[in-house]
């Protein structure tokens, strides 16, 4: 019935590795499950020497991209460059040659999704991106398929491994430098760390989960984004003793009741008897809330070579099963949505967020500072739930800590701006929203 | 290019109802995933008087199953009445006359797996079933396609709610019939609860998974089962404070280093601080394990008309897809596999298993109880690690808690068989297996 599939790679990195490996190892199920042969058609790289420790045909192997992509015999095209360009031109090239493209770039794909998406359905080719969010964790699949007659009415997502190993460790009292330095030399951190500790990478899969959960492509310019890079091991210490929760950075995609969505990225409490508090380490996790199926939560490893190897690998699963079929190309998929079907559903601006806060000021220890802070809250009509005051960390300097009753941002950021002016203030105000996550 | 997809409903209770609500609420994720048009063309139940608070047209109501089952609109057949009789006699006819089947129906495949999965093929007929374990949580999908490239390693499942939810109140204090009392008097629990508390639908969802997960049907026969009722509030105190433990009913499927796979039912102690530790009341959870992506965990509601809804419809806008694509009932499945692909995995008898094990011995209060039984299991080869000796409860009768060493379980089984003879035991001995789930 089927001749085979014959699959091209990109990127012979990490990844790369991994999906050889899979091939090499696994054979049978990429037959049992697809129907049909796979096999690797060529891989390209820019280096082809280095011993990667698995088998592959020498013959496989070039440094020529577009040798992969004018492959007359290779129908399903593996992206796993990373990064913009060439990435973003080498995909638009195969999808134009009618190749069916995997990528794991959730970089390209936030930043370019309608160009993308536009070129893939106009060309009748799929494009298939599993493993651009939460690694092996086959979420994107469930978005689209398992929970697919949900209304999905809120996504949070501890879904950068390096953040949340780097939290992990602060809250074994390692401070955020010696955490990061750790992340480094055991490699889960880039040279560069700014896309994981300051939510970037967050963001880009957030969108990615938005366009999937709400049919809404989301410009990453509408995404409020904070890091993890202002917080202290004392904050979480305090979280976890005095308020029993834990910070975690979460992407968070929700509905309002008025038919709007929030898209934002920033540490958060949560309930420390939560079970998204109890996803430690590299780990990633999804907490996915359907207005018929209620909250589910999907849970494994985020990166690495094997786990994002399976997400890349089940796609071309996917693929090779409709080619065989003789349906790749037409595959319904709400991805490709037009936009005009969600442009029911803006943004909600972050000074629009309605939360509770957890607020640490820094100040001079004087006689009344609290009632100060307290006093410039009420103003803004904000209450306070609790304070914890600890001793001074060095001369004459303490850190107090108050949690507030609900409040909308932007009378949050008000007080603190004049809060943050007053002689008492010595360092800048953290407030961390308080998330209940349902 | 479609003239849309008809829907008939055998069974109108709570997912039947559940599906109804969804076909109301949701005409719009059902198309734009499908790409057609779904939607109900009949509903048998006897009782289409009831009113279940939600609008459907009269006219589709029928007692008469076979009037879906021969309605040559109707291309996909939805059955919930569960059990065995008349729903395998109306699954067998629907596939047989070409309708595609969706079923929450786990004793029905468990029992009957190989006969509805043949008549399937040989109809060329589709049979989905995300339903039947674990509720809405798509982990069926997930081990079919999303893990597609994984050759499964092991499948720790909390899969019933009942029994978690009773387990849960045991560990606040509640006895076992206290918290089974209160299950049912919430709904949670049928009022003959043997199905769930004592294991066999558990067994019948594992069964299915390992379907899924080996390509291998397994016969419940072959499934060592045991439930919670023997379990003591005190079992639950004792595994969390002195072991830092939970107890928890898991279905698991694993694979042996020599080619076998287990296959088993019963209480476990798992390691308090493990994910699925923190599976708390109805929930259900399963952590699966594949050689590429590592451990992977899904959570959700079990049970329940929406969530399971959730997962029934799933599967028709799968079908529906398939059949507006022009290739239902060719889609390449690994549980259509034939028996023999699997035959060279044999079930391991429960006799070998090798575990370490916790032993709830009661006994008279007398000098010297603890060394005899030292000394029995130490002609079994067996060998202490921890002892925990509370107050009599009442006159000269003491629990002790005994945790062991590795050891065969017919080792064990031996050694309690002559413990439970001797004239200071007072009951027989209780034995929980320890799972460190990985």
């Amino acid at each position: 019935m089927s001749q085979g599939v014959k699959v091209g790679l990109l990127g012979w990195g990490t990844v790369g590795t991994g999906v050889t490996r899979i091939f090499q190892n696994s054979q049978d199920l990429l037959a049992k499950r697809s129907g049909t042969t796979i096999t690797l058609g060529k891989i390209a790289d820019l280096d082809i020497t280095r011993d990667r420790g698995v088998k592959v045909d020498r013959s496989l192997l070039t440094t020529n991209a577009e040798a992969v992509i004018q492959d007359p015999e290779i129908q399903i095209v593996v992206e796993l460059i990373g990064g913009i360009e060439p990435a973003k031109g080498f995909i638009l090239k195969a999808l134009k040659a009618g190749k069916h493209v995997v990528t794991a770039n959730k970089a390209l794909l936030a930043e370019h999704w309608d160009e993308i998406m536009s070129t893939a359905r106009d060309s009748s080719a799929d494009i298939y991106f599993e493993a651009a969010v939460g690694g092996g964790i086959p979420v994107v699949q469930a978005l689209n398929d398992g929970l697919a007659p949900n209304h999905i009415q809120g996504i949070f997502g501890i879904i950068n491994g390096t953040a949340n190993y780097i939290l992990s460790q602060m809250k074994k009292g390692q401070s955020f430098d010696e955490a990061l330095a750790e992340a480094q030399a055991k490699g889960f951190a880039e040279a560069d760390p700014a896309l994981d500790v300051k939510g970037g990478d967050t963001m880009h899969k957030l969108v990615i989960l938005a366009a999937m959960a709400f049919g809404r492509r989301v410009a990453p310019s509408d995404v409020h984004v904070e890091g993890i890079d202002q917080l202290t091991a004392q904050d979480i210490l305090y979280a976890r003793e005095e308020l029993d929760k834990e910070i975690k950075l979460l992407g968070i995609a929700k509905q309002t009741k008025d038919k709007q969505v929030q898209v934002r990225v920033h540490p958060a409490l949560i309930p420390g008897d939560h079970l998204m508090s109890a996803v430690h380490g590299v780990y990633n996790s999804l907490y996915v809330i359907g207005d018929a199926v209620g909250p589910t939560m999907f849970y494994g490893k985020g990166a690495g070579e094997m786990p994002t190897a399976s997400a890349v690998v089940s796609d071309v699963i996917f693929i090779a099963r409709n080619i065989h079929m003789g349906v790749a190309g037409n595959v319904p998929s709400v991805y490709y949505l037009p936009q005009a079907a969600a442009d029911s559903l803006p943004v909600e601006p972050i000074a629009e967020l309605v939360s509770q806060y957890y607020l640490r000021f820094t100040v001079k220890e004087e006689i009344g500072v609290i009632a100060k802070i307290a006093g410039i809250l009420s103003e803004k009509g904000i209450s306070i739930e609790a304070v914890i005051q600890k001793d001074a960390h060095k001369e004459n300097v303490v850190p107090i800590m108050i949690v507030i009753h609900q409040a909308k941002e932007k009378d949050v950021t008000a007080a603190l701006e004049t809060i943050d002016k007053m002689p008492f203030t010595v360092q800048p105000t953290l407030k961390i929203r308080i998330e209940d996550i349902d």
